[in-house]
């Protein structure tokens, strides 16, 4: 007979090209501690790993939690992910490719380690603690550097049948001569609407000679350009950021009304960088944009909400990922 | 107890707004009589459903099969149906509204009637006899007067949490300033690859001063434009609709891409009146269109195929529903 291991606490793990978030959560799912690092994904994997490993130790110590008191760690990958293996199979903004990732971290932290898709770590965090709780059909919007989709249906995550769907980024809305998008297509909603299509936009126009308050807050330098900086600018009301807002909106509303147009969920819940740093400001543009799209469109038929998560979507749901996959 | 009944035939009518398709079928679903005719939708609903019982009538007494053998007749109707109570809650190309059409078809020919959307009668037949009948997660694109999408997951119809899914010709492929579609959108994959978008563009630019062989085709008169005609056009080199087919291919292969990057089905199955007269001809343009416009596409990937069921999928459809849900 099996006893009570004990291991009540679980570590979410949020793993972004750009940053590393780690928490600790109690047996209850609440909160003890958050640490967050750079990437650095340019030193390579095995730097990354450490970096990692540091920002779960020190997520640790602040909460007071043992190593063997987690039953284990669950981080969400932005890339192609074998959960069975814990390989990452392909990861852009990471640059890995066939990476032993849930291996090599196990074995550096001596706690078991899942490895998943980060918008399935998303959805899932939706699902159990977000505005999906009480719903059984649904699509998340994940709009960040790219926008990922989760589709939950008859209660359950759908992502069709080789694991691959969910490509809600690479939806054509713009048949013919749309923008370049990292897909090699043209005229994905990810090439339009995303965090990384407006920082690219903002630029463009920059050097076109149109003034924005963004040139100043990333001294010059656009690759400093984050959600933050985009969400200030729109708050002081820049101009040349408020365009390129709305027309995301537009296309996000676009994208959502073609979900709901074909799937016909209880509700769109939207997440990701962008949506929390601006959320309040965009949201009611976007539920015009899709409504306009929808047919039979009410706002009593399909909801369209904010995951209310805030940040925290991609760490809880690795956490819940843990409990529930960790063997 | 209940005792074997004998009923053991079952009619499929496939009813549009232009033609009623009825059929006959023996109890393992091979056809044993066809009859067609034209619906009138004009002449009002107390005609149309005089025709459609002639049309059964007339099949029955070709096939030789009595009326008290049939356990019930389906019929898919082109628009919001309920199942439940038989009633046609609106179908456009018909001009009915809340038409108790079950109930008045049933006590005309004393034989149950089963009512059910057409697209949804499409897909039963695509999975239990045509090319999903292996298939586990599948998507249907019947392209015809409009563009309608039947989906399958797990070897279920699935129609959303309000069975207002399947709206695939309503997903916005342009953006802005695309063609307006009768929805009131602009830029619906309906309303720039549907035969009733074909043939809009056809006598446009028949209008516009464009030779084509369709004007002689239709003796001059553009309401006579139907698949047959823009098909026999086609496949004698008329340059006018071959542009346009190519096109509206383009559109469709978008709209099976943005398909499979959301759902990552099994395969594509199409149908419908276009499909059915021209298949073999926009296949191939079709999944060059969609191939490009997939994530990580290969053939291995995902099957783009037709239905395998010509021009009886509906009334196959029909025939199926009819005996499963006839009580």
């Amino acid at each position: 007979m099996k006893r009570p291991s004990g291991k009540t606490f679980a570590v979410g793990l949020d793993l972004g090209g750009t940053k590393i978030l780690a928490a600790v959560f109690d047996g209850r799912n609440r909160l003890l501690a958050r640490e967050k690092k750079s990437t650095k994904p340019d030193l390579g994997p095995g730097a990354v790993l450490g970096r990692i490993a540091e920002c779960v130790n020190e997520a640790l110590a602040v909460s007071a939690v043992p190593h063997t008191a987690v039953c284990a760690i669950g981080v969400g990958v932005p890339g192609m992910v074998d959960t069975r293996s814990g390989i990452v199979r392909v990861a852009p903004n990471l640059r890995w490719k066939d990476f032993p990732f849930g291996k090599l971290l196990s074995a550096r932290l001596h706690i078991p380690v899942v490895v998943v898709n980060d918008v399935q770590a998303g959805t899932t965090a939706v699902q159990h603690l977000g505005a999906g709780r009480k719903l059984r059909d649904f699509v998340c919007m994940f709009v960040g550097t790219g926008i990922g989709g989760g589709i939950v249906i008859g209660g359950q995550q759908y992502r069709g049948s080789a694991g691959m769907g969910g490509e809600i980024g690479h939806m054509t809305v713009i048949a013919s001569g749309g923008p370049k998008c990292g897909c090699g297509n043209r005229g994905c909603l990810e090439a339009v609407a995303s965090r990384g299509a407006i920082v690219r936009r903002v630029i463009e126009e920059m050097a076109d000679g149109r003034k924005s308050v963004v040139h100043d807050m990333c001294d010059g330098d656009p690759r400093r350009i984050r959600s933050r900086i985009i969400a200030e600018a729109y708050l002081e009301g820049d101009k040349l950021v408020r365009e390129i807002i709305d027309d995301a909106c537009d296309y996000i509303g676009i994208g959502a009304a073609n979900l709901i147009n074909v799937l016909n969920p209880q509700a769109v819940i939207l997440g990701g960088g962008l949506i929390e740093a601006l959320g309040d400001k965009m949201l009611p543009h976007i539920r015009k944009s899709a409504w306009a799209h929808v047919i039979g469109a009410t706002d009593e038929r399909v909801k369209i909400v904010d995951s209310g998560l805030g940040d925290d979507a991609g760490v809880l749901g690795g956490a819940l990922v843990a409990r529930t996959l960790a063997k």
